[in-house]
């Protein structure tokens, strides 16, 4: 079982407007456990249409098209899709009824083209649309189906649960396989190194398919099974994430739909222990990046960008004369700065960060990318040194990486090394 | 002149990653007058990429690959694509020298599987990758070109106009045409509402296009003409671009390439003022943003981010009385956060924002997005009141882009109206 997606509209081609139906609609086929063949799209063209059709159905048993079913003149997909299996337009009196009424309803005027909207394919099977007038159309040729919803992505998003799916399983009962997915998140190690060091997995002996997926500062390795026994396909990808796992252990920070600054702060919401931050090189960034979780301000006592010497010595209590004997990019500093912000706010932890993201700033002794990141407990202050390499927002992105995840490990008494 | 657009990778069929390399590329050919036949993508499959480059260059006469370049095993493209020509591959020494040299300099591991990123298909040219370790590569096959790059959004940004334009136009030198285009950057306007008030501009009859594209929380607008004589096409696009700019004056914040956190700073360098910023519900992010642009250290004292009411009273100064009678969101604490930062960080200007991001925290007055904005300079303190109603990041960051207006609207000179 293959599905194809053809998306139509000319504000698709020109550039004008992003396709994320695709990717959704792709999202959605790959849950289900249905391999996607090839996602097209083109503009609204009688003749492309057609082809188009020709050339996805090769090599598909289905095609989900969206786009083009609208009321002005440039939307011809029915007529389009009617004429390339050599079928009359047919309308259908209960759809037109529903459409009047929309327009009755919010007293809209009613001009004579959106009756277009009730023209279906001779043999076609109506799907509803429950949040615009434009309703979609199932066809079955060959067998093999072809079915046809609007473009407009909240019209997607319910149509094609509500009603794609049932028509596709309803007509290929075969191919309900159960999917099982694993997202396993790592940081620290290239793409090229992940792959080599999975290198000795071998994805068809364990019946899965793996994937790679950089996602900046983050790698994302995804294992997928499919089945027809449920428990089956959980614990085949259950067992083939356990060889990954303990092949990049270290490197692991999260799974599936978790985020570093989410475990963060669900772990300080647990222990219910307060935090602080200094920042200077991630400029708010990791404060940022914190206050995206719903909740933060139950841990998140305060933040402070300190950009200035003075307002580490006024703000974190850091001496100016270790400022000035060590600079402000240094293992001294970023304690301080991490004791200092813990001690004024009063929190239980403190968290600081202290570097150079570039262009300018570096010294002969400390390059672009040099960070030192803190973290103060009261009893202890941790502290690391990060040489990074990257332009001026990657190496803000990823300090507030490093940052978060040494917040993280601590959090969970796994240990920092080196 | 139609140009196909060939996305390669799992990660797209599978719905995991959304292709955006289709629609920038599509919008790059556009601009130039070239019309996209079709974009297609599909999964890192040798049989089904041969088939597809045979589909689309069917239909035109170059087609652009994105994807599938680098060093992992499912990064297949430059064999398929060989094959699929019936080429052979061979291993550029100078790309395997810089690629190795990527990995010196920044002390990676070196691993073999890397090399494979400097094999081509025979008689191929190759395209340098400014900003990754994956080159791209140009082919020309019975009168067609197939253009391949590496699927990186970055490293398309780059090689798109700097490596295969260039090559498109050497080929295909009857339709390179001259192009000038002008981007209008609007804020507080829906994009339906730009549309009605350029209704009256009639295009056509100025010898442009014109687009509009949606970035949340900011709306452009992208005027383009064409044409053989170079100053010709540039006034053309100018007397456009007036048209535009009398109509939407009061929303337009920038032009082409500038951004607002770029404008800012700009203005407080050339002026020489000094700012310090206290978030509360943006969390950072105005910080954030400011600190992106190079240089930020010069104008930005602190930063800091109240997000208690003790950090409002200890760092800014905020009466506890005024916070108890008032509400940590009103129009009182906002101009005295502002005040406070301003005054205790000694800064020509304090910007303060507080507000309720969601999803929680709204109040019977108050509901989610309500935002307070205020701006001190020492004589007088600005403040706006917004109702946003967005989710929270979008809250945030259309707080942060309020702040960001206001602040260069002051520094202008421009009036706020309301």
């Amino acid at each position: 079982m293959k599905i194809g997606i053809l998306t139509i509209g000319n504000e698709l081609i020109s550039g004008r407007t992003q396709d994320t139906n695709s990717s959704l609609m792709a999202r959605v086929f790959s849950t289900q456990g249905w391999p996607v063949s090839l996602m097209m799209s083109v503009g609204d063209d009688d003749r492309l249409i057609k082809q188009a059709l020709g050339y996805i159905l090769a090599q598909s048993n289905a095609v989900v098209v969206t786009g083009g079913l609208g009321p002005t003149a440039d939307d011809i997909t029915a007529a389009a899709i009617a004429r390339a299996f050599g079928l009359e337009l047919y309308r259908d009196e209960a759809v037109l009824r529903h459409i009047r009424g929309i327009f009755e309803k919010y007293r809209l005027n009613w001009t004579d083209n959106n009756a277009k909207q009730a023209d279906f394919p001779e043999g076609a099977e109506v799907i509803p649309n429950p949040v615009g007038t434009a309703a979609g159309f199932a066809l079955k040729q060959k067998g093999k189906v072809i079915a046809v919803i609007p473009g407009v992505p909240r019209e997607v998003e319910r149509m094609l649960p509500e009603g794609v799916l049932p028509i596709l399983r309803r007509e290929f009962p075969e191919v309900a396989q159960h999917v099982a997915v694993r997202t396993i998140k790592t940081f620290g190690l290239s793409e090229a190194a992940v792959d080599q060091t999975l290198a000795d997995l071998d994805p068809a002996r364990l019946g899965i398919s793996i994937g790679f997926y950089p996602n900046f500062p983050e790698n994302h390795i995804v294992l997928t099974a499919r089945g027809v026994v449920e428990t089956e396909v959980a614990s085949r990808v259950g067992a083939a994430a356990e060889g990954v796992i303990s092949r990049l252990k270290k490197h692991i920070f999260a799974y599936d739909g978790e985020t570093l600054e989410g475990l963060v702060a669900k772990y300080l919401t647990e222990k219910g222990w307060t935090l602080a931050v200094a920042e200077s090189c991630t400029g708010g960034l990791v404060t940022d990046r914190l206050t995206d979780i719903p909740g933060s301000s139950a841990f998140l006592e305060r933040s402070v960008v300190t950009y200035s010497n003075a307002a580490k010595v006024d703000l974190l209590g850091v001496p100016a004369d270790m400022l000035e004997a060590y600079g402000a990019v240094s293992e001294p500093t970023a304690r301080r700065m991490a004791e200092g912000i813990r001690k004024l706010a009063g929190t239980d932890l403190g968290l600081a960060i202290t570097g150079i993201a570039g262009p300018a700033g570096r010294t002969e002794q400390k390059p672009v990318g040099t960070v030192y990141i803190a973290l103060a407990d009261g009893k202890q202050t941790l502290c690391r040194c990060h040489a990074f390499r990257w332009d001026r927002r990657r190496n803000k992105v990823i300090s507030s990486q490093a940052a978060l995840l040494m917040l993280k490990k601590y959090l969970t008494g796994e240990q920092e090394d080196g």
